[in-house]
């Protein structure tokens, strides 16, 4: 079967009976649901490209399994190059929808999977790897689009799963059947989860023996029996529901996240990747942080989108040749162009693993995220500079639209003689968008937790840099012959 | 008549008869609209405190024109120790309200007003001063709240108020008649306007002789015929129209800024306070500027709730021992502490004017906000960090109170074993409040733009510091003995 | 007796029989070694300027106790406004000399002493208070300069003075007589130790019971029998020694820090402040650390020199027009600004103490103190931006002045054409001296570690907010009903 | 002839007959001069590595010309593999001798003239590429030691070469021969000079056809008749002169710059690479400030031995497991590694040029370069915080060897029970070094200024980013149809 159309897979997702809550409903056509949609959009959008000469290098790649092309978010990464490539996708992505486009969670997963089922069966004997193959060229032959699902709820955090008052906290197995094995629990923060057609699960911790329980990884289809989907709601959520679309900012994409309840939920042993394995739990966390971590790329896509925005509400303004101005669209490119540095130099810096994918130079993508939880915050701050107070201080789209009051608003807000009012508004509404509205919440606080929360990258960069070397230098230059500390 | 309660505040503002719209519609309620009222409460604020004896010695001064005690909000400052304590109510407010209290706009105007007035009647012999200060009792006697409005909307930002294409886009004469003048344009970000009773009127930039149509000063009714009010929309400003207190963040207080129109306005001559002294608009703006800059010490305020509710939040996600949060909270509270330290320097560095006003020192309160254009956006940043990414991906009130899914975000969302899942939620709401929703368009961007944006600032302290003494003492510490440059 | 002239003041140290190591051998005449002189001048200067009617309402004061006009450096503070002055002294000082001046550390001293004795006092029925004051009297009958010496070496980091393998590593008691006591140990970087007249010992860190013989307070000739100076080495410090004075940078002022060793040494009862009061070692530190932290204003005055200096290479190097240029010159102004905002806040906010002692608000003085640990960098950072790489690879004075190569040298560093190369090395020497050579020791350096490194500030920050009251307010604006955390 | 061993290198380096000047006077023995010959050393280290199988496959490579192995120092990239490894040997270089070691500059000027010298001959039909390379193949054959010159003085800032008062302030022809031309001028900053074969002149801006006398390009023996070194001083530099090592604080490696001075030197024809061809000075000039930036990954070497020595330190100084320390040494580790990103970013996504050559991206170059102006001070201001104040406090060696003083050093800076004192104070001049000292040269102010000061790199990145395509999309995303601005 051929790669999917952006039409064909909207028409795909409207097969799914997806179990989907919002505002305490049950949302019964997700498709249409005009703040799920967005981000529906921003899903397509990868599908649509896969399609596009100009895209083809960067969104598709040639399976190692069927040799068939296929949309690069299915594809186990063959060398550094395509490591590369999927910077560079996710940077053309976020550049083009401004948001989250949801699809590098799965990417990253069954990158992940591909090694550490791998790793397992070297150890165990187990066939893991090649019950996961099957299933990722299924995912491929359907160009599925996959949620990759890590992060449990976790309870109490001074406790591991084993201790915990609910053993829900995290997920795990409840029942061993012959056919299969019966798990409840549920998986936070899930981005572009109504928007899947498959959903896998990792551990979300490294685990001791008395947790293997909890070790566990499988994939099943995204309206499984048993899964519900509760969204959760962004700043500015409402607003899409709202006549008009100035004040959107973004009219056309935007992203999503849900929590995701597995309600003693039936799972076949053929899509059952990890069961017990307990000593491999923190490896696939690790790895698939690394891969997710590189995929932070994206963000100096929506950089790309929030600087322009920036640029043409500075020349909207009147302002755009003040010398200030250009050295702050100066320092955000600085600053985003460095996020881009961060995810290259990790994919390039990437090696083989013992199943044959390439995995990131781990050191390397967890200082890309770093910098990642910093720099669109600042990028952000002078974006609001440039900007200027309007952005948060204008009347709506219908006070521009009011017989009564439009005439002042249209021509009270008219700064350049040559743009229209309604255009500056339509910026700044955009600006707004990406650094408070919806889109804020992908651009800075996932940034600042997705793919883990700062301090567990700064934990890595401590575990991973060589510092004995370091030290055995410094103490032959400063002339110090005996080891003593 | 002694100062109103809050209740009698709140009953002399549906005695005014404003002309609101919002959402292009007539706001006929003004003081019971959902998205409005909280920001009436903030402003009510001040009035109950002051008739609170804890807060007597910050909330009230003894007028200089009549010898009662009056609310500090109306005081003319008498000493360095009137500045300081105005400082001090600044940062109280910030900190009871966690919002935009609006009425240090309009002390800042009358203090300001009260040394131009002042200085124009000594170059010219006019009497605005005795004019002025006419006005200052009737406003103290009648303990209104006043917004001080300057920011005209300036049309093209490249072209003085006399070259620009339309005149309104800076307020000015139109009409000059025996019983006073007509006046016309607009003033926009005005904060608190439909909470005021009174509104003054400043110019906004220096002028030439040929913008002294522009420079001109005046105050009247807030509901005086002609002037409307356009109300700006701020993020998640429609969640206070949604059942369930939850989602709002803050569930009592909030900020507002509106467009103020005035078409065609009639000003009596006893209101008018500048009238074409172009050579003091200047003057005026600077004075009232440093002021107001000074006010910022609100934002330490806000920012302790910030704190305070991060903290709560480390708490109840169960992380509050970790060094590193205990570290984050270190740098939020040593950035808010600076913040608090610029406006109190400004403070107590002030100095009398020839009017007997003291006013703050010039340099100092640029310093002051300059650092309020940047260390609330980091404070907000560490506080996203704290929080944790559930803040923007967990589900609405409504599906906490929903039969069907109610349980499992009430399970999942569970982290400290003594904290209710509702608590948690609620702590985290509010710092989404102060750093994505209603609360950010004044934490963040008014802070950022409030008051003269950094710029303004960044040009006064080249203007203020004492460069020639700098290098006088450099080149002789380096033996430079000739000036040669 | 009346002040002394800054000629008395060296005429002064003359007389003293200091035994002063450097560069391991004994230094004969500490006064005109050329390496310690110039810290002997910058110790002048607060004499001299004491004379000067220009300076003497920030560099004088009222005596408390014999209501003689005295040197500000010896006085203890009666007001919030000898707080400020004091703030300003230290500006003006720093300012004019470009270096560490040396004496605040006495000052400091004595007023911590001067509050801890009247405690320690009312809590045993001790005279400690009473001895002080007669001793500070005739300090300032005088007009002595005092050094202020806290910093032990600690040995190991882990143990309390009374489990160290070496005694001697925190100053303790060897010896009880009835004429007084025999100490031994060291004090460690201390700042003008071989310009001060007298040496005033305080323990540096909070005691335990089992401590107390290490819990000891006192003054000394600084010439007792017994004690020695080491002096620190400084970077470019023997610059000095050569011929010229070009690649001094400075070419008048410097500072100096010397390990102080205590071999055995009488103090008779009279001269001793505190003994084995461990109950108030800590307080005696926090108070003499809060003062010293304020007394960090200096460091404004040192950045004044600085921006002073990068202002004039600007010229020099013919950049001074450019808005980058411009913009950071704004840049270190705002840093160096706010850091004197801070010593002006914790003075203008400090508080009246049993003693009658005014002292400063703790909390803000750490604010203040840890700005100096970090803007001081950027600032000398910005400057070396200014000054070029030229400032690190231009030739010594010699080949200025060298037959051979002078004419190559003054040739081909010729920029702007008014400016003769001789003075455009000269400017930038003076900003290698403060980034890089001996000056940049007590610019940075000393602004990271004195009166106690970043660390400590933050602890005291952690404890002196009141995180307590800010909770409370967030979780009322939360909606949070019950204490639940 | 296989490449030179370093002793070889040395040997060679004795047979030249440089004509040097320090402290005004004649250097006769250059390679064994104490200031200079650490620089020499550090040189010879890229002699000995090449030699090293460890380090084969980073220090060598295989010459395009002759495809003999030769030392990457020489030769001419040919892959982004060849690009990325540059940035790796660089960085290995800087970790392994903690400061510059100088033989970029000739790298650099070798590869951007294969590219520049192809594109002039595409144009004019000129044979300088082919004169280049067989200057190469000598190069290459010989394993010469090439400095690259580009950095005219300059003289005044607002002129143009051919404006300027002394024409010698850029390097220009001033006599055209059958055989040659004669030039003058000077090269200010040059790292390495003197430990240089070869010498290779470039224009150091871009030009107009009036300046095309000063738009040349030529390679010389670094001993030609006409030209003169002169030294720059380092901070602390004579403390090589010093019986001792401990002060010095590295006590094998270090850096250097002179003044190169050309007083009518002759320069035949085979020599010249481009002769008055002033269209193509600015491509030489960004071509070689790309590469340049590029080579900026050293600093990420010399960031390893001061990471190293800071955690040294803080286990010498006994507080290595303080989680503030800890933290520290992320922070410092994170920004470290964030320079190396850029560096190997800028490499892989670097493309082929006409010539054949390989070009690194150039925008990605100076985003490298422009952290490396940033993040250096901040990873020493944070080796300063863990070192303490002691580094910049502590006696001389001399002191620490006194048969009088030596025992009180030695007792009182002894910190952890099982380091020596002697080891303690070492460690901490190598961060005085690296920080305040000789290689605080190379690591902090040629941070800033090397390849181009900072605003050099700002100017760049505006150039090379593509704003139209940011501002299309984000016009897009909201809803602005036409083009208006």
């Amino acid at each position: 079967m051929p790669m999917m159309t952006g039409q064909q897979y909207e028409d795909s997702l409207r097969k799914l009976n997806l179990k989907v809550y919002m505002f305490g409903e049950r949302v019964e056509n997700v498709v249409d649901n005009p703040i799920i949609r967005p981000s529906m959009e921003a899903v397509k959008l990868t599908y649509d490209l896969a399609q596009d000469p100009q895209y083809e290098d960067l969104m598709t790649a040639t399976s190692h399994l069927s040799g068939e092309k296929i949309n690069r978010f299915t594809h186990i990464h063959q060398s550094t190059d395509d490591l590369v490539k999927k910077t560079k996708m996710g940077r053309l992505l976020g550049s083009l929808t401004g948001c989250c486009f949801q699809r590098c969670v799965g990417m990253d997963a069954v990158n992940a999977l591909s090694i550490v089922t791998y790793d397992i069966d070297q150890k165990f004997g187990t066939e893991y790897n090649k019950r996961f193959l099957t299933y990722l060229q299924y995912v491929q032959e359907n160009d599925f689009t996959c949620d990759g699902a890590m992060t449990d709820p976790k309870g109490d955090r001074s406790l591991p799963p084993s201790k915990q008052p609910d053993p829900d906290a995290f997920m795990h197995v409840v029942e061993e059947r012959d056919d299969g094995i019966v798990v409840s629990g549920a998986k936070a923060h899930q981005t572009g989860a109504v928007n899947s057609h498959e959903i896998i699960i990792m551990p979300t911790i490294s685990m001791r023996e008395e947790d293997k329980d909890w070790a566990i990884s499988f994939a099943l289809p995204a309206d499984a029996e048993g899964i519900t989907y509760i969204m959760g709601r962004q700043s500015c959520d409402t607003r899409k529901l709202e006549e008009g679309t100035m004040d959107r900012g973004n009219g056309i994409y935007g992203g999503h996240e849900s929590l995701v309840v597995f309600d003693n939920v039936f799972v076949p042993w053929d899509r059952v990747f990890m069961f017990k394995e307990w000593e491999f739990a923190g490896r696939l966390v690790e790895h698939f942080a690394s891969y997710h971590r590189q995929s932070y790329a994206c963000k100096a896509g929506v950089g790309d989108v929030l600087i322009g925005a920036a640029q043409t509400a500075a020349q909207y303004n009147g302002v755009a040749k003040a010398s200030h101005v250009k050295d702050k669209l100066i320092e955000m490119n600085h600053l985003n162009e460095t996020l881009f540095c961060g995810s290259v130099a990790c994919a390039a810096q990437g090696g083989k693993e013992p199943s044959g994918t390439y995995l990131v130079d781990t050191l390397l993508a967890n200082v890309c995220k770093q910098n990642v939880t910093r720099f669109p915050y600042e990028i952000a701050r002078l974006a609001q500079d440039i900007a200027g107070g309007l952005m948060v201080t204008m009347p709506s789209e219908a006070d521009l639209r009011s017989p009564e009051v439009g005439k002042w608003v249209n021509k009270y807000f008219k700064a350049n003689p040559e743009v229209s009012t309604e255009n500056r508004m339509r910026i700044l509404r955009l600006i707004e968008n990406l650094t408070l509205g919806t889109a804020a919440v992908g651009y800075l606080t996932e940034s600042m937790h997705g793919a883990g929360s700062p301090q567990a990258q700064r934990i890595m960069i401590a575990r991973q840099v060589n510092m004995a070397q370091k030290q055995k230098v410094a103490k032959k230059l400063a002339g110090i012959e005996e080891e003593q500390a």
